[in-house]
């Protein structure tokens, strides 16, 4: 069930990741509100374990934020590709590394605030050496590190990316069992 | 230390959550590489603990995701405002609970691929029911729940919000030490 009506999509840009639209809905109190909207594909993003105890993290400057991330591999989802296909590409993309076994995690919005992205949560393991095959305008570092040393980068803010919050923690909880 | 040059910058949209622009910009190797740019104001959430192991959620429904989550109070941080007045008023309008204790628990970006959106974190306690002053155009239901709860509903994939996860996990680790 839908609690409102859509009244106007006012098309502004459409990207080559995002769109963006401003669209007049009406309220169930019928009441009129503007909603600014980004339009994603969805990704995809992956906690590689290299073993049971470590984890590979990357390492990338992040032009939005102005600055070099921890980041877990992520990427964004292509035409026809399932979130499965699209969590193998990734991780063999941005870490040579190829996942015997890539188990789901669920996944979640974003931004739901002002964005439409749902990103999917895989954890790899069984992980293979292989030639990474990185995009012309990615340059990555890979780090193997004990899941502690991910957790003190954690604690001490260094790891401040969302996406990687969620899927270290969503690991660590799972280990723990 | 930037490793990029910023050679165009295309501003597309300016709007009242957020702005776009198309940017061409020169990596360190001398390839250009274009980056579409969503830029926000930074936003705040907040995971009102009821007593030691009670959270207070919100459901409400997201209009980009075309569905109800369940989340964390959060807001956009009005011009000037600092991270913990935003806070301490999110948490009136959305729960009507005043925090007698805010305390920070950092921050993170939440899609930094495409947005520079640093969202900053905080716990509160000491609440106090007062009155909620909610937007007009925010419909929104409290729900308060244990812990335990909340985490069957992380499991179930129930709750798919990033804050939400990040927030409720930090939470249960501190609460655990």
């Amino acid at each position: 069930m839908k609690d409102f009506e859509v009244k106007e999509v006012k098309q502004i840009y459409s990207g080559r990741v995002v769109d963006l639209s401003v669209e007049t809905i009406i309220l169930p109190d019928g009441k009129e509100a503007r909603r600014e909207v980004v339009r994603h594909p969805g990704a995809v993003a992956i906690v590689p374990m290299a073993s049971a105890k470590e984890v590979i993290l990357i390492k990338q400057f992040r032009y939005c934020a102005g600055k070099t991330l921890w980041e877990i591999p992520a990427g964004t989802m292509e035409q026809g590709e399932t979130p499965l296909a699209c969590a193998q590409r990734e991780l063999i993309e941005e870490t040579g590394h190829r996942a015997g076994k890539m188990e789901s995690l669920g996944g979640f919005y974003t931004t739901p605030g002002f964005c439409n992205e749902f990103l999917y949560l895989f954890v790899a393991t069984e992980l293979e050496q292989c030639e990474s095959n990185l995009d012309r305008d990615e340059q990555i570092e890979t780090h193997k590190m004990s899941m502690k040393e991910a957790f003190c980068k954690i604690e001490s803010g260094e790891i401040a990316d969302a996406k990687t919050l969620v899927g270290l923690m969503r690991v660590n909880r799972m280990t723990l069992r």
